[in-house]
């Protein structure tokens, strides 16, 4: 499985996804699931992808491919004029991938080959945003109403991100409050694993905030881990008791 | 879906249930989930079901029936001597009553009928115990490394249980940290619903401690929900920035 999380700040946005794969418990590795295309003063866009990891390749390195060889004709993620057309493209070729791994002749299993993926970024003329892209290919965008994406593994962490997310966070906190949302995760479920990936975007800007990869050996992380740790049992104690 | 938890304490056992059954959205309704033998001075013997409402009728039903009508002869769960031939009993009972509803000719369905059921309580001559019973009639025991289960839609209330849960609650500080993760799980599930049900055994006494049914409009139980997420928030906005 996977964890990836894209939110939409006033600010800008936070992604931030695991980088745990596996095929059963015996054969697991790393790999990236963040993907940004840059054109510095012009557009951002990042992609994170959960699902089967062979739906997941083909489909970047298909958007690498075609963003690099594009004649004047073709759509390309560094060509379309809006996010919104950039959703269609990318929904259009997760949907041909899938299609494709499906017709094997005499090799059915459909629901194998399924991946999601949330896309978000901004192109000059409009505003920060997110999508998340649907294995068929359709696709929803982020609301003020539900300001966040999540998909993989995501019961785990989605308490904390359904309490304490707002739209008015700084990105400091909201880095926070995704940590928190990873380290519920990462304690309770073995498919998701560190490092993590985390890249913020700030509105506007057109270029990436900040990138980073924490490691298991971060210590800030770690401290971020044992003070919510500490923080929940303290609450809990001062809870008043039920009657 | 179904959310329930049984907890084994150093002082006994706490069971909760929510009372949520659906078939689709628009089909849902109200059902009790657990279920208590008592014998006075002797034994208590409490079940908690998830998974298909037919099966866990008839497992239940069953069970009930069987030890009204038992001849010497014939195995109850009032008459077995231990908690784990219980488990025994009702493994095997659930097991039959999928069988059955697998064995009707040309309606495959097999996953659809599957329930799994958590079993605790006390028969005088051993300690309190809790069982996790599979579709397939086999069971795991709580243990020191493992000292409670869930059942159902257990991934959003799971990480509290985690970081907060030692045997050594006392039945109070029990309460609260289930109403705590059935909140969590409520406000991020609509199939899990209120009321729920809460019971509670203290070890040696052979009888139920309290049993009370938590409506949607309870104060005390509202009271911790929103003490909890302004504790949780304002947890999160004192902890530590990452770097």
């Amino acid at each position: 499985m996977t964890y990836c999380v894209g939110l939409r700040l006033k600010s800008g946005l936070v992604f931030m996804s695991d980088t745990r794969t596996n095929a059963g418990v015996d054969n697991f590795s790393k790999t990236k699931k963040m993907f940004t295309w840059e054109v510095p003063g012009e557009r951002v866009i990042t992609i994170m992808t959960a699902g089967n990891l062979a739906t997941t390749q083909s489909l970047i390195s298909l958007i690498e491919e075609r963003s690099k060889i594009a004649s004047d004709r073709s759509a390309t993620i560094l060509h379309e004029h809006s996010m919104f057309q950039v959703a269609r493209l990318v929904g259009d070729t997760l949907k041909e991938v899938i299609r494709e791994s499906n017709s094997n002749d005499g090799m059915k299993g459909a629901s194998k080959f399924k991946a999601t993926v949330i896309l978000g970024g901004q192109i000059k003329g409009s505003d920060p945003t997110l999508f998340l892209i649907y294995p068929e290919g359709n696709f929803v965008e982020v609301t003020t109403e539900n300001p966040f994406f999540q998909i993989g593994e995501l019961k785990y962490g989605r308490p904390i991100l359904v309490r304490a997310f707002d739209e008015s966070l700084d990105f400091d906190e909201a880095v926070k409050l995704l940590l928190i949302s990873f380290d519920s995760t990462l304690k309770a479920n073995l498919s998701v694993g560190m490092p993590f990936d985390l890249q913020t975007y700030e509105k506007d800007t057109f270029k990436v905030r900040s990138e980073v990869r924490i490691e298991e050996d971060d210590a800030a992380y770690a401290e971020i881990s044992n003070s919510w740790g500490e923080a929940l049992r303290s609450a809990f104690k001062e809870l008043p008791s039920y009657k």
